[in-house]
């Protein structure tokens, strides 16, 4: 299992499991099948309202035997409603009772937007709910430097073991630097070869912050969201260029995709549903793409996000 | 003479002249002759290395009556090597030194990028020097917010009317929205034709920041530096959506490069150092631009940024 060594010291699998739209119904099962054929990382995230059933599954597995506690990597994310400090806490509570563990490996920011706090009992995850009869985003005076300094205090606390930001911008990260005690560890973006975001990558690289991929592939688990964006482009999948280098190398479009991440040291997180398809996900570092290859790829770069906050409100919120 | 309220109360008129690279042998003149024509608002910035002189010819003018002070709008800029509070301090009274006020009307943060301080006694202004011997950048430890509060307080001791920042992204200005207590009256931005920006100009329309646009025209004043960026485009001023539109109002090019900004509510600061083209840029708001001229300018975009701190250094930094 290739890892990468963050900059605190710690070693994050570059391969894990992303546990967004897992359905719960089957959500514990999926993540002891994984972790039975060889994953070691989970990303989850408050707001994917199945963290009790991916810690069902990842404790199945240690009472089984099947893995350590120590060999896992656990993720999750706060949630937009809890940026407040006093409120951060309550979360990471909620994180750690809901999977049933007493730290986890990486705890990120979500994203870079604070919304007004939503009790627990009220809705949980409040997705963008902000109370009763609110139809609109509701926003919370907690600047990020506010938000990172209780991370910092998970940190030294050691319920969190590694912290990061996802879905920040370069230059937001670049203040976070200028005023943080711990640098984030990780930082999670949408990469894939239709936003390559080739100046955020290199800038991380230079100030020494891991980076996972999501949406790896590009808008399929949009496509499930009949989002309009994901809709209108073609599928990564049939992409004359993707196909053409897949056929060269005999491997399948899905794993050029992965490799054109992973082979750059970036971490990803892709998400199945099949066994096979797990497998194949985890194995995508047994070949190589060529200079011509990564040439060719960053040709089909149009700059386009499909989780973009501009659009989910009336309110538009930058990224 | 337009102006645009912002929202502390006060007034800022929607047309200025620009200071950057007005050289100083001129510069005093200009300032003086700009005042006799109709100028109110003067943009100026530490970094462009002629106060002193437009002091000279704001104070000229005064003497002489030309206009007094409440009815001038002195702009000025804190340089990246000044963000840390005390250095702020420092910054504000070198600028009224230098131009000789007893306090200026707006007082922008320059760049979102903080670096090492140098005396003014060692360089002044420091450009991109971080010390002797450095080639490279040198950042300072003091995010955004930090130099914001420093900001506040000036504004509470009244030597400053109102504040700003330059160059910032929506990411950054909505972190800022979070945690000040005083909002920033304007925004000023690389803003034309070629950089038109809609995001981040309708929010900033909704949240209540008035907008100013630099470099109205698009590449011209990089041409003189040898940008290749700005080599490579054509110029607006020979734009053929530029020349029809211009042709149908029967007006100049430059003027519809201005009516279409101006048109929208946001301010101009152009620069001339010829007093027919002074008077011209002053006068843009006796036409108006069609629905359609909008439809047809905003395909313009490319989204080409020609003041790119991504491209100043062997370090890039984001905006």
């Amino acid at each position: 299992m290739t890892t990468v060594t963050l900059n605190n010291g710690y070693q994050m699998p570059q391969i894990g499991l992303g546990c967004w739209k897992i359905d719960k119904s089957i959500c514990a099962d999926q993540i002891y099948e994984a972790i039975k054929v060889g994953y070691r990382l989970f990303d989850g995230a408050m707001d994917y309202g199945n963290e009790k059933e991916v810690g069902q599954g990842i404790n199945r597995a240690l009472k089984d035997g099947l893995v350590k506690r120590e060999a896992l990597f656990i993720v999750s994310k706060l949630w937009n409603n809890y940026h407040s400090p006093k409120n951060v806490e309550k979360a990471i509570a909620k994180v750690l009772q809901d999977l049933q563990l007493d730290y986890i490996d990486l705890f990120y920011i979500h994203f870079p937007i604070a919304q007004r706090f939503v009790p627990f009992e009220e809705k949980y995850p409040p997705t963008f709910y902000c109370g009763a009869g609110e139809d609109e985003f509701i926003f919370e005076n907690v600047p990020i430097h506010v938000t990172w300094s209780a991370f910092e205090k998970l940190v030294d606390r050691g319920v969190v073991k590694s912290i990061g930001v996802s879905n920040f911008s370069g230059a937001l990260i670049e203040d976070l630097l200028r005023g943080c005690s711990i640098k984030p560890q990780v930082v999670q973006i949408e990469h894939h070869c239709y936003l390559q975001q080739p100046r955020l990558i290199e800038y991380l690289k230079r100030v020494d912050i891991a980076i996972t991929s999501y949406s790896s592939f590009g808008g399929e688990s949009f496509l499930e969201l009949e989002h309009p964006k994901a809709k209108s482009v073609g599928t990564l999948f049939k992409h004359p260029t993707i196909l053409r280098i897949a056929k060269n190398h005999q491997v399948a479009p899905a794993k050029v995709l992965l490799r054109w991440i992973t082979q750059r040291g970036i971490c990803v997180i892709p998400k199945s549903n099949k066994k096979q398809r797990l497998l194949e996900n985890l194995n995508v570092n047994d070949f190589d793409l060529t200079k011509n290859d990564f040439e060719d790829i960053s040709k089909i770069d149009i700059g386009l996000r499909f989780n973009d906050p501009w659009a989910w409100n009336k309110i538009p919120t930058f990224l």
